[in-house]
């Protein structure tokens, strides 16, 4: 059932690496990094998610027979070029971040060092593995701090951007907090509890709501979620669901898990049906809203009291409707010359469109009595951070905006996961990743958690990073 | 490579589908509808895609052991279901719109018949694969509209949402009008002209843009696009490229193909660019411009004379940023009762969300001389539809609307895909749909394809039909 997507690349990365392999630069080492310049929805943070299947991605780059009959044929390419590909060994390291990380604009997510015709060569793929996940899982999480702890259920399938969007986005929305999915493949094969009862069919198809609550319930008797809103919720759907609890749940010992109301005033019927059931002697029956639902009206519906326990959300979440596009890059930071590393930057006519060049790490500073993330941290790799003495860190696009950071640990975020092609990363439960990204979120200060015009976090260059940054700017202005 | 997405559906479907077993209804014959309300982006007209990829869904539709005993471990499910499910068959009919077609809301775009629990497996699949392809073909045309006959290629895999987005979403550009993809994978396996040169790290690689474009020029003389602003397109990219054209190209007998500007004022650097390349004796030498379009901003560039003459479009394309989710869905028509087909309607607070009963055909009337299409019209599917008499039509919303039709042929435009589970229908070759599509394009009006405020094409309901509709409302209010 693996698919091989080794050629699920642009083709201007094989026309790259055939042209380094003509000029010898196979072995020449490079150094880039996937970073992103805009937080999707102008939130606070982003919540980084993908690395697993990035890096199955890798563990199974192999350019089939196929494959290199079809380069052939574009006519293009060297015999020597199509040889190296039938025996392409990925040789490079990476690190990233661990799935499930709030990460910020400007820090590296993602860093790649080997040659650079591998490290070329695998651009197309880092960013579309992470760039979606990560987009998937920081809506999810808005949508679930929104919920204030009641669970959330991906509904989305339908509308997904095609098949891998519906089974990965179901896997990111996981990520991010929600509790479950409708998505039955995604149950099978990452274990996301898949959820859903009827659809409007349902009830259309027999005489009555009546019967056709009374059938679901006589075979689902442990998992009742009724759909009252076919015909009329208050008139219809939740007499019949009331009248079935009674009839046939109750004789048998069970109860109703909850009702969906999937269209209308949900504020205003979740109250009323609310009050229904608790009258007729099930206040533990949940109510669950399913309608266009995102961020945003959750809060309006929890903030005018509406009675819902459940949400489902569909497509705003599984596309991330009102902002759609993850925009990481993969740039180009350092490139070996006679042995050396040396610091590339992309100049630009505007400011926040140049890079920052350099082999690089990322430290996390945490308040040390609370845990608190205080702020991050990018320097050049190698360079040693001292947690035990107080830090003057600046705003490297303004750089007289200082604040000195004391009594904190700082830990390095980016993660070794290949060595010299070779994984090294063990990876994590899926639920451990879940876990681990609410823990980091509620180490978050509450001021970027705000929907909107959240604070913005700081990250920060080390002093010897600006510096390299800024000596690159003024040699290339000078020429 | 195949791989099996049987599972690939909603939970509900599979516990409903549990349920109609129980009661015996699996050989119940039920139709169902996909239509959709909305026009993405609120055009006048949606390009129907992505029926390639649900005939090959359902051909392939098979549950392995492995799905069995996932379901089985879910312990909702009886073994008798398990068994059907292990035998499943499909065998349904199924008519459809071709690819290609210009379709719009209200109308079915897919109807499905058979026994109502494969009718209803297959829902989520088939709002997926259609929802998604038709989104992005629909996108497709209106940045080719806006382009005026200039190539666009889709540029968008790194930004689409996740890997079949990226690749079936190359497929629906080409067909929606789009040139060519970068995506190599997608010029593999369905033959979409792959493109692609190079990327700012080419040129940030070599000691110099010079040195870059150069050694670009002695690989590929025959494929030379210069990206040209990774330091300054006027100052330098352009008097680079012109060099390397003259040092490298001129004494092969090659010449340049294109500059690509990814960056800054595309409107202002191109026209630049095309003195600079004029003068130099390139006139043939095209203009690339690559940076974050989308439809409006190519209507603009070109409306303030820009000299462009191939665009590339990534994220805004490739996941229809301004409007990312194409809200198909999929609606019970019709259920047999006693041998006899009952068309059922969903009621709904309001009224655009009643659904219209009945098994259908859908009709467009093309004028008899220029060919342009005037009308959909639904029917009861069986009615006759006499074109040599004219006949007057009425908008089913606003019955006071009318428009008498005269001179014209009616052709029924669902066509006949799957008989009784076996595929009937022979797969058109992609480059055929793409002509067929923009053939059916240039049949509309031109009101119809403004984007904004189009004129809103007419989708009418033959009178049984709307009688059929009504008297099903009006029974039901008098319950």
């Amino acid at each position: 059932m693996k698919r091989n997507l080794t050629m699920l690349t642009d083709f201007y990365e094989i026309t790259m690496s055939n042209g380094y392999l003509e000029y010898g630069l196979e072995e020449r080492t490079a150094v880039f990094d996937m970073f992103f310049r805009k937080i999707p929805d102008d939130g606070g943070f982003a919540i980084f998610a993908g690395l697993e299947q990035l890096i199955e991605y890798i563990k199974d780059l192999e350019f089939t027979e196929e494959d290199i009959e079809f380069l052939r044929g574009k006519g293009q390419f060297s015999e020597a070029f199509l040889a190296y590909l039938k025996n392409f060994r990925f040789s490079c390291d990476i690190w990233s971040m661990k799935e499930g990380t709030p990460v910020f604009p400007y820090e590296p997510v993602v860093v790649v060092r080997g040659p650079i015709i591998q490290a070329q060569m695998i651009e197309t793929m880092v960013l579309l593995t992470i760039n979606h996940q990560s987009l998937v899982a920081t809506k999810a999480n808005r949508m679930c701090r929104a919920a204030e702890g009641r669970p959330i259920s991906e509904f989305g399938s339908r509308r997904a951007q095609s098949y891998d969007a519906a089974i990965l986005g179901a896997r990111a929305t996981y990520i991010g907090g929600c509790s479950a999915t409708a998505c039955a493949i995604a149950d099978r094969d990452y274990g996301i509890p898949a959820v859903g009862t009827m659809a409007h069919s349902w009830v259309q198809v027999f005489d009555s709501e009546y019967d056709a609550f009374k059938n679901y319930a006589q075979v689902y008797p442990d998992n009742c979620i009724f759909l009252v809103d076919t015909y009329n919720v208050v008139k219809s759907g939740i007499p019949n669901a009331i009248r079935v609890a009674d009839e046939i749940l109750k004789p048998m010992g069970k109860r109703p898990k909850a009702v969906r109301i999937d269209s209308g005033d949900i504020a205003y019927l979740s109250k009323k049906a609310r009050r229904m059931l608790d009258d007729a002697g099930y206040p533990d029956c949940k109510i669950m809203a399913t309608n266009s639902l995102d961020e945003y009206i959750i809060r309006d519906l929890l903030l005018q009291g509406a009675q819902v326990d459940l949400f489902g959300v569909g497509e705003n979440l599984i596309t991330s409707k009102s902002d759609p596009v993850f925009g990481g890059v993969y740039k180009l930071a350092a490139v070996e010359r006679d042995g050396v590393l040396v610091p590339k930057i992309k100049v630009s006519e505007s400011i926040e469109k140049i890079t920052t060049p350099c082999f690089k790490d990322v430290y996390r500073f945490y308040n040390r009595e609370t845990g608190q993330a205080i702020a991050d941290y990018v320097t050049v790799r190698g360079e040693t951070v001292d947690d035990s003495q107080p830090i003057t860190i600046f705003d490297p696009m303004a750089t007289w905006k200082k604040k000195t950071v004391r009594n904190f640990t700082a830990k390095s975020i980016l993660t070794q996961v290949f060595d010299k092609g070779r994984c090294v990363y063990e990876l994590p439960k899926l639920d451990d990743i879940r876990n681990y990204c609410a823990d980091q979120v509620a180490h978050l200060w509450d001021e970027v958690k705000r929907f909107e015009h959240p604070h913005r976090y700081y990250v920060d260059l080390s002093d010897r990073l600006w510096n390299e940054r800024n000596d690159l700017l003024e040699r290339i202005n000078a020429e």
